[in-house]
């Protein structure tokens, strides 16, 4: 494979901007407004009961997120919770909605450099609307050739998106934080990809075992390894 | 313009299929929970005002409608509304979500006929996730060669998607119920477009003003008259 035809795709959420902080921050704040009913460990595990029971029809994102949170909290009060309180969580997703989009370190200054050799595409799934206004409050749409915003990134979304823009999978290269959503559908489908870890990671994204990768696949710290991995590739 | 060439765009709902009913069920529904509040007329206009100031954190579909019935029923019921009647609430958006998807009259036929002859894609507003269910319980995914899920029907949209497929806009003829985000947007591009009213409309997707369409703009009864008015414009 050479470096200088790879087409590199970037998941967005927590591999070029803080998210999984956003949710977690708002998690103990809800944690907070049910500790009268429950402890911390129950309201978790319970909300993580109801957003997978709503995977199916709700999807990824913030709204699916408050509607989940306000089912458990009514589940969780035995109903007692009040109107007042339900608003307030409303408030607090409105207020996830709106927050500013912070970029990881590194990102601005190797995405900037990157954009002038390679092809780089977005591939994030989640809520239309809130992965368009996150990309626009960046400041690195620019560096982007195509933005795919999908509801489930496995195999046959990957197989899609790289038809659709004429990439063989033996060029191109997939960055991001979720082992289940970024790494294993492109090694699986002979593609290369770059694990770069977040210190926080929600619990669904989590796996145990990675397809057989034969040197595509690599471990990075941050995404200013990217260019010095391209000129290994290169080699 | 040549019939042959033309490609065919179709909005979904309440274009192929029924949606502004099961709203208008839903709204009859959440009337009748409100009633011993307020009239229904005060509860529909309060839901509308919400939605409206909602639509930027939340566009379009059935999710962000949910979160704001329940923001409204808080408001409408100065907080006495219980967590009960709000669980309620959240059944009936994931009701709304688990609804059979019902082919408008013609919809079948026509399409699979269109589809022979002709380059088909869905241009789509909402919910990502929705969307894609939907038209996986349609029946008719398979006429179509592209579908887009866009966040916002406007002039920009439509230009990236005839740009991504190579599609002139003289070449192109758009089919859909809602003048605001099928017709205005594709007839001031320059393509055609056929307008085919619903018996309902949301408040919100009503014009009053069209663009200047020389010849370019059709108003239909229902699909079926889609393939005369190819063979028209071939002439």
């Amino acid at each position: 494979m050479s470096s200088r035809e790879l087409v590199i795709g970037f998941d967005a959420d927590d591999t070029l901007w803080h998210n999984e902080t956003i949710f977690e921050n708002v998690h103990a704040r809800y944690r907070d407004m049910l500790a009268h009913y429950h402890d911390a460990a129950t309201v978790d595990r319970t909300l993580f009961a109801t957003e997978m029971r709503n995977l199916e029809p709700y999807g990824y994102g913030v709204k699916g997120f408050m509607l989940s949170a306000v089912e458990t909290a009514i589940e969780l009060s035995a109903s007692k919770i009040s109107a007042d309180e339900i608003r307030r969580l409303l408030e607090l997703g409105r207020e996830m909605l709106a927050h500013p989009v912070d970029l990881l370190d590194g990102v601005a200054e190797t995405l900037a450099s990157l954009a002038i050799t390679h092809r780089l595409l977005i591939i994030t799934k989640g809520d239309l609307r809130d992965q368009e206004r996150k990309l626009a409050k960046s400041g690195i749409a620019q560096h982007f050739r195509h933005v795919e915003i999908v509801s489930e990134k496995n195999e046959s979304a990957y197989v899609t998106i790289l038809r659709r823009h004429s990439i063989a999978p033996e060029d191109f290269l997939m960055v991001g934080n979720s082992l289940k959503s970024d790494i294993v559908p492109v090694l699986a489908l002979g593609g290369a990809a770059a694990h770069v870890p977040y210190p926080l990671t929600w619990a669904y994204e989590q796996v145990d075992v990675l397809p057989p990768s034969e040197g595509r696949f690599f471990e990075i710290k941050s995404v200013r390894e990217i260019p010095p991995l391209l000129a290994r590739l290169a080699r």
